[in-house]
């Protein structure tokens, strides 16, 4: 029996690093990156399927109604979603998919898909995360406090998922998520089934042949 | 606030191989190896403290009466035990503990160590826990079947455990047991006081010093 595989959820506060850590762990392991769908127009360069999948508001807002997506929202008219049946077949035939999500996204899909594995990435230091959000410039000293508050406030979430990671360094947060993905097949809650039920599995073969 | 250690629990049927892992793990890791007290008489060459805790009948019953052990058995009339005492106070102060266990003895160590990392090793196929059977010699084809059968039955425990591990090789078994160990110290149930009540968290700093 094939065993199917999971759904990392790499979330946490903006300004915490995930965007940076999920490449890394892309580059460096074989997992299947979910490709999400809006209603916004694509930009110059990004392609359909590949940076998203590009909709109308009507295919958008039929698909909501199909329950076609793991999560959506609407952000500033327009809709952004991760598409339902292209994870779970991936999951289905034993990818492992990743989702890079902020928290609000994250929620959601652990009450359509609770089985995911649900990694909070954390900022070294509160300093650290002012650090990292002022850095990214183009802010004002006033929408820096909105974001740097709004971060503060979102750490509380934390208690909503399975693993907490602080990035410290890339190296040191891929290392733990890396070990969270082994142990995450080991689980018993996932293999039980393998091992205690299946005709194949080693509890079934005959003693002596 | 000092994180406490992990009790990594390494138990399975006789012949999946927990022993080599364990010495594999040990060789290579920081981890604290509980040293189990027994009432049988030390062997030639053995010393106390290091192979065994030597106590006497009476110092074993007493010890009991004082819930002194994580668990305990009576094994052809001689009592072994894992010391309640030196395993907690290792745990304390962040050590990792790892315990080497029968199936019984786990399954006891879990009712009053319940936060435990409980693993299960289970042998790639019925066959080569035969072999291995078979390979440790001394046996009757008699006693050969009893402990056979026994460890064929021993299977199904691997429920009340948190991870199941197949000991392939050593190296692959390894490398599951670290990425748990390092799964276990991200965990959100583990940290999340650390990270949302301790002083020293990042969330209790202050914003702006």
């Amino acid at each position: 029996m094939k065993e199917k595989g999971l759904l990392v959820v790499i979330s946490g506060p903006s300004g915490a690093g995930k965007g940076t850590i999920c490449k890394a762990l892309l580059e460096k392991n074989d997992f299947w990156l979910s490709v999400s769908a809006t209603t916004r127009s694509p930009r110059v360069g990004e392609v359909d399927g590949v940076n998203y999948y590009f909709l109308s508001k009507e295919e958008f807002q039929n698909r909501i109604k199909n329950e076609g997506f793991l999560e959506y929202a609407e952000v500033y008219g327009n809709y952004y979603g991760t598409p339902k049946d292209s994870v779970l077949s991936a999951i289905d035939s034993g990818k492992d998919v990743v989702l890079e999500i902020d928290i609000q996204g994250a929620l959601k899909v652990k009450e359509t898909y609770p089985e995911g594995v649900f990694i909070f990435i954390l900022p070294p230091s509160m300093k650290e995360l002012r650090q990292r959000i002022i850095n990214r410039g183009s802010e004002t000293e006033e929408s820096l406090m909105t974001r740097f508050k709004a971060a503060y406030k979102e750490i509380n979430y934390v208690s909503k998922y399975n693993y907490a990671v602080v990035n410290d360094t890339v190296e040191e947060a891929l290392k733990k998520i890396e070990g969270i993905v082994i142990a995450e097949r080991c689980r018993v809650d996932r293999v039980k089934e393998n091992i205690l039920d299946s005709k194949e599995g080693i509890i079934h073969e005959q003693l002596y042949d």
